[in-house]
């Protein structure tokens, strides 16, 4: 019952009857016990005007949700109710080289903060976004290539020990796949992908509205798929890995050469005196006509597009969802990586395949944080 | 309770209750009627001695389940009992552009002689694979590249007037996938991947138990990745997909060629005054000796591992296993396989990754698609 009021929303008591096989005054037995826990509520008017009829229902405005997004560059912190609207957030800039002490300190100031505003009374779960493999059992990264320090750090031990509460810690990117399965594009599909393009890149896997995190939790780790046999040494030390070529740390350093050498003038002009430029340097070039940076943008299109070729042809999703800032860089990448993705997958799996940017943006992986964590509270399993 | 005398074979009744939460009166009303349906048997000693303990339970030996594999240049047919063991096989060489009149007639005729045989007094259920891919809800092939005459062939309704009981039709590669799970190596994990080389190459996708279908039926249509940009035109008219560079048509091209030329005596002498050499010719050089044969053989399972390395990567399974006609080029073919994804794939998908040839070889087929036939007939559900 609950499941279907995450995937469906506000219903009327005699349709969750109707799914459950339950009586009309069985459910209205099970719905007061929800009730009483706080898990769901009466919403709309009918229930105003009393007698039989009975209004819908929702889950409860007054459960809180907190989505914990570390990236590698950035934090996020969302608070939702039980419907997963984001009722209060806060983000700042972070380097994820600081380390678990310093990197979890700021989440816990940030917290505090939205404490000591008056956003958070009560902590119903917690969800917990790694930019790297995660053991999802364990609640900790193993082995993660780009973070110093946090290989099998306990940080589902250090969030329950701070707010007394069921925490989940997973991938970002899967957490921003599940944001985008509720409450993004993804609502109406039951198998898609979730490209991030940050800093690297990653994918998230949902088949059958599960989250698929493969049989040692690294799966969706397309970043480090070869594009070529040669190419750019990558962070994982191979060469000619996707986000080797094309990724937030690729384009700044693509751009940033480019800049240097003087071969794009506008490019020259954002570096200024700074030491490097960003991929949203390379966004303004872009849309200022430069045309070094928009080759890198085509470049790194048609390079992620070979790769998802590839996935769509082994996996035949249903849409593939792009998000991440670099994501931001907008319909050129996407133009791309469509014409790649039509040139080189097979029809069958093309003819209908939505390839769209991300609805929730910057939103996705907290608002995914705080619905895993209010699946695990409330016991919701999606239907298969 | 069927779905684990499935998964876990016979058991002792006692262990079946525990396992559905049924007393032990229940569960002996529930085996009478499914006894009394034929769907479970007693077996072990124990059921001779009589008294108030138990013998084990099994799927019954009484049922009989039909597997036709369909593939591009054979035809194979199997029965098997309710446990999945083969009792009867025949196999015929066909040629899948002879359209489904022709074909399909030539798998009725080897089933008559079975019945003619006695080994098939009853049908229980029938499993169906096509080599293209196949709208499993609609029992037919949807536009399958090599399959003249087959589009939207109705195949299901064929066998069902035909036999007169439930029939599945699926891809060939998704059955041999089942047969494995349920009878091969792969009855230990979730998540593998079930690789077959025959003229074509194609992947069969079991997560948690379940064979993957994706959004319009066609995942696990991995011999249209492209491994390069350019490369040999293949069957779907791209250039440079993997089974344009690998699979038993390119072997048999490459081959051919060296033996025209003369660049391979060894080759050249098993010609002789043959049009073509096959796969297998490959293999018999090979293991003469041959150079350039080994090397046909080393620079396809290259290029395949190449491949493989991505999926790796995305979809991290627990196991590989690697079936078909052209598997049986043996471990030359898999050392090259295993040293590029160990090379290409991140070390936390490959650390305990098996890549393994069928343990069911050519029966993998037969066995997946009475299998498959089973579940639906029993009501067979994979655990999740």
């Amino acid at each position: 019952m609950l499941t279907s009021l995450r995937f469906h929303g506000p219903q009327p008591a005699a349709e969750l009857a109707a799914q459950v096989s339950l009586s009309r005054s069985k459910i209205g037995q099970e719905l007061l016990r929800l009730q009483e826990l706080g898990f769901v509520e009466r919403a709309g008017k009918a229930e105003s005007r009393g007698g039989r009829r009975s209004g819908l229902v929702q889950l409860s405005r007054g459960l809180r949700f907190l989505g914990v997004d570390i990236g590698a560059t950035s934090l996020d912190v969302g608070i939702t109710d039980g419907r997963l609207e984001l009722v209060a957030r806060a983000a700042e800039a972070i380097d994820i080289e600081d380390g678990p002490e310093i990197v979890l300190g700021r989440a816990v100031e940030l917290i505090d903060k939205l404490r000591a505003d008056g956003l958070l009374a009560r902590v119903d779960g917690v969800g917990v976004g790694l930019p790297g493999p995660v053991s999802f059992r364990d609640g900790f990264t193993v082995s993660p290539p780009i973070m110093p320090g946090w290989d099998r750090y306990p940080v589902r031990e250090f969030f329950m020990q701070q707010l007394d509460c069921p925490v989940l810690v997973d991938n970002d990117v899967n957490l921003m796949a599940v944001g985008e399965m509720y409450c993004g594009l993804a609502r109406s599909v039951r198998d898609f992908l979730f490209v991030k393009i940050g800093t690297g890149i990653g994918c998230g896997i949902v088949t059958a509205h599960r989250v698929m995190r493969g049989s040692s939790g690294s799966a969706g780790d397309i970043g480090h798929i070869a594009v070529q046999e040669t190419g750019p040494v990558c962070s994982c030390g191979r060469s000619g890995c996707l986000e080797a070529w094309f990724s937030g740390a690729a384009l700044s350093r693509d751009a940033t050469a480019l800049a240097r050498s003087g071969e794009s003038p506008e490019l020259h002009r954002l570096l200024g005196d700074r030491a490097v430029l960003t991929a949203e340097d390379v966004g303004i070039a872009m849309r200022s006509g430069d045309p070094q940076a928009l080759g890198l943008v085509r470049d790194g299109g048609r390079r992620l597009g070979r790769v998802l070729a590839g996935l769509v042809n082994f996996f035949n999703p249903a849409m593939i969802i792009v998000g991440g800032g670099v994501a931001r860089l907008g319909h050129p990448l996407l133009a791309e990586v469509r014409a790649e993705l039509y040139r080189r997958s097979t029809p069958l799996a093309t003819s209908s395949l939505p390839i769209v940017l991300s609805e929730l943006g910057e939103h996705a992986g907290v608002v995914g944080a705080a619905g895993m964590a209010g699946d695990h509270v409330l016991g919701v399993q999606p239907a298969s």
